[in-house]
């Protein structure tokens, strides 16, 4: 309890509520990536662990395959991470269809306690937000955390059957068909998350649903403003500052929003959704969905982590919180973005 | 660090895994619950805070009359913790619809730090566990816990057109409409939240959506039986032992599926949904939706657990994890439960 109240108070002082420094330092211990075929011709190919044939992965539907692609990511961590299914405590997971049903089912094959989350393409950091602080308070050994997507899933489910080959307006971007997963532990060699800042839901009333990477930069300038204030940091403190998949377009505007506040983002940020395809692949405003920063981070940003390229970065991966539903509905877009501290 | 060691220690002994002993007992020191017209003419009628007149409550749609009923039990359970809405550092949220946007667009209304949750009809019972568990971690110190459901949104997002009167068969279970929310935390007064058990996902081939009881009974007695092993426990050491919305059906197979192992429900056993309705509101098998034991936990149980007519309970809400897309594809029903042990 003592020790309780002395955290809260170091907390409160920080002039906390979203931002906790983890005293522990859960460390992240494996990272898997794997997307589909076209994912593989992008920048990132070097890096992942499996590049699939095609996007069916050898099921008969697409989100089969989705659901695949999460189980191997999970197995694959769980052998990067040099442990068995058995070490593990607990999986937390979520994606972007109905009920997030791939997280469900992959959960069902295997024997982990499970929590399902929801932050749309802000999945990755919300798992680990959520895994690392329950890593850091002594409750878990080892949390599987993952997320993934799939273009022809979420085209079908957000947008207009696949068949019916319809045009993209220029602000649009494509779905990674991906999924990354990361094992974080208290024990062990690895990347350490030092801090995490939740987000708070944020809409300045765009209802344009081809145009994400609008509607999200200001979650991200909220998040990362109050991440910056309550750590004392400022952009040149980090290596990287990545965003999740605010395009090439978001990713402008953040830096305009942020120009706004008087804070400079300079060479070392970047967006997942803005580099990951090549120019020639056609994707208009870059990639996006749950795949695109969980593939991204748990292949090249790891790698560079480990390496020592990275010595400190801040990983802030944005969701847009809308369904088909409430955008026919009139709504606007409501987003969210959690920010993750690493160091090496 | 080294308290950490200990603490993991005791739970490695216990058998953990699954099992969390909170140390700090975070307490429960706020609840409400808000239910439409039909539940307030249920069992449990006298012990809402809130009946609505009529199922849009003042809105256009359905589910914009969700998302007010959220933020309603929001507001409400601040106010019942005699807290103000700056003190609140996180909220915890899900719900049926797709995106679970009720929870999200809900927490845009409030300036809150947002986990989004999806645990189906467990939500209640996952908020709590994360809730419980971060406040116990010392991470934050109050956190609101909410979920809720609506007939007529539910209805016609996984069923059929409201429009379209279709027939009901024997097994099926009525959505109840409403939302409840707790305030968890490490300070005031209230019932204790003193040991979680996270549920994993349990699949016994069940897929007739029509009978939701059924296929969730399984993964009721998985938690059922790893939360009495952890906490060496026996079903007689609880004054109420008290699953979600198994319904009529789905709780005696839970009886006779916990006989077969050997343990005996007695008289202390309820589910939120068989008791939900009266026998003349025609809801067949009983209550179901996340609404459904948000509610019942909210006001009943939280009445009497205050009163001190219930000094330790169990309190073990399941849901069933599927989609309308995953049924389309022949897939069976992966269901969850998780439990929470509190007392007075």
């Amino acid at each position: 309890m003592q020790d309780i109240d002395k955290k809260t108070k170091i907390q409160k002082k920080a002039g906390i509520n979203q931002t906790i420094f983890l005293k522990n330092q859960p460390k992240i211990i494996g990272s898997y990536a794997i997307v589909g075929p076209k994912e593989g011709k992008g920048n990132f190919a070097p890096y992942f662990d499996y590049i699939m044939k095609n996007d069916f992965f050898g099921e008969k539907t697409f989100e089969k395959a989705e659901r695949k692609m999460l189980e191997t990511a999970i197995t694959g961590v769980i052998q990067n991470a040099k442990l068995q299914p058995k070490d593990i405590d607990l999986m937390i997971a979520g994606d972007l269809l109905n009920q997030i049903i791939s997280s469900s089912y992959a959960a069902r094959a295997f024997q982990f306690p499970f929590l399902g989350l929801y932050g749309a393409c802000s999945t990755m950091a919300e798992s680990l937000a959520v895994g690392s602080v329950l890593i850091d308070g002594g409750f878990f050994q080892n949390i599987v955390c993952c997320t993934g997507s799939h273009f022809s899933t979420a085209e079908r489910q957000y947008r207009f059957p696949l068949e019916l080959g319809n045009q993209r307006p220029p602000t649009s971007q494509w779905t990674v068909t991906g999924a990354g997963a990361s094992v974080v532990s208290l024990q062990g060699d690895g990347p350490r998350i030092t801090a995490v800042t939740f987000g708070k839901v944020v809409d300045w009333g765009i209802n344009d649903v081809n145009n994400m990477g609008g509607a999200m930069a200001p979650a991200a300038r909220d998040t990362l403003l109050a991440h910056l204030k309550n750590t004392k940091t400022k952009p040149d403190d980090y290596d990287l500052i990545v965003t999740g998949d605010l395009g090439k377009l978001g990713s402008e505007i953040l830096i305009d929003l942020m120009e706004d506040e008087g804070v400079t983002l300079g060479l070392n940020y970047g967006d997942c959704g803005q580099m990951y395809y090549r120019r020639e692949q056609k994707t208009l405003c870059g990639a996006s969905g749950a795949g695109c920063c969980a593939t991204v981070f748990n292949s090249y940003i790891m790698k560079k982590l480990k390496e020592g390229e990275y010595k400190k970065i801040l990983f802030l991966p944005t969701g847009a919180l809308l369904s088909t539903t409430s955008s026919q509905q009139g709504d606007t877009i409501p987003c969210v973005c959690h920010g993750i501290q690493i160091e090496r």
